[in-house]
């Protein structure tokens, strides 16, 4: 979010056709719920288009890019690297140091495909497992980014949106970015 | 989550193929995040099937069920209903309300597949939004389950898990459900 050290989503790992639309929500829920910028796998086109529409039309500040170097991307994060993961530590024990760091420095949120290598888990500065048990890297990366930032990247504002949505009891109500 | 009034999830739509994997992990993060029970429409026996599956061998209570009566079970719900939809009010302004109902009612909520009737919106007792902004479904429910319990959800035991995973710092550590 603005004037805060960066959060980035890296999605580790993509499978064209079966995996877009997953790969699509984790860039998605990345920018609704805070981070700043959205790194899928070179294969991810459909993804990144679809992530780049709808920030065209509901605005940014976010960006989503293509990268074919994940490992890299962890291994020379300028900051501290986060790997959501059933495997690791309880999110509710972690969070608070997790925070601490963000006011400093850049955190990597890496969130997995299939199959995560050793060497992720061993780069991580935190595994982080929202529950311990198998459910969703979309629903992981919505707790997370909820908790990292204790509920701040609900007030967001959209200032370069084409529309917006305003919030009804029943009912759909959308107006233009600008309309005040 | 035992001790506490029902909460079930119902899946309003699916699309056998397209949505399979969306409406699984609709199941299996209620599963995960405390609700104790998901309803999938008659056509999503797959994802039925999957979230059994992860029930019998990470453990429960949590009950998977399918309905061709998905406007009778909103209609007939014997307690609150939560619609969940970009297009509702802010879950910040109402989770207060909705956890106040919840001590005494049971809760339904309702995740929609990708168009859901006026008459959802109509029915329902709150339309709620996780961000006006559009992402996931999966992600939407994660947040508002989390705030929903105020994190209780993830001190949950499973006491009839098969395998349990026993969080790391680093690594993977899974070992028999009666394990100490």
């Amino acid at each position: 979010m603005q004037d805060e050290p960066e959060v980035a989503v890296l999605r580790y790992g993509h499978r064209p056709g079966r995996d877009d639309r997953m790969t699509t929500h984790v860039g998605l829920t990345a920018r609704a719920l805070g981070a700043d910028r959205v790194l899928f796998p070179d294969n991810a086109s459909q993804s990144e288009e679809t992530v780049a529409d709808i920030t065209d039309r509901f605005g940014g500040p976010f960006t989503v890019e293509r990268t074919d170097e994940l490992d890299a991307t962890i291994r020379e994060w300028p900051g501290r690297v986060v790997h959501l993961t059933m495997y690791g530590e309880r999110v509710q024990d972690v969070a608070g140091e997790i925070r601490e760091a963000h006011r400093e420095d850049p955190i990597l949120v890496v969130v997995g495909g299939e199959k995560v290598p050793f060497r992720v888990y061993d780069q991580a500065d935190w595994n982080v497992g929202v529950t311990n048990q198998p459910h969703s890297e979309v629903a992981g990366l919505a707790v997370f980014l909820d908790r990292l930032f204790e509920g701040r990247e609900l007030e967001q504002e959209w200032p370069d949106a084409e529309r917006r949505v305003i919030p009804q009891a029943c009912g759909k109500r959308v107006v233009d970015g600008d309309a005040e």
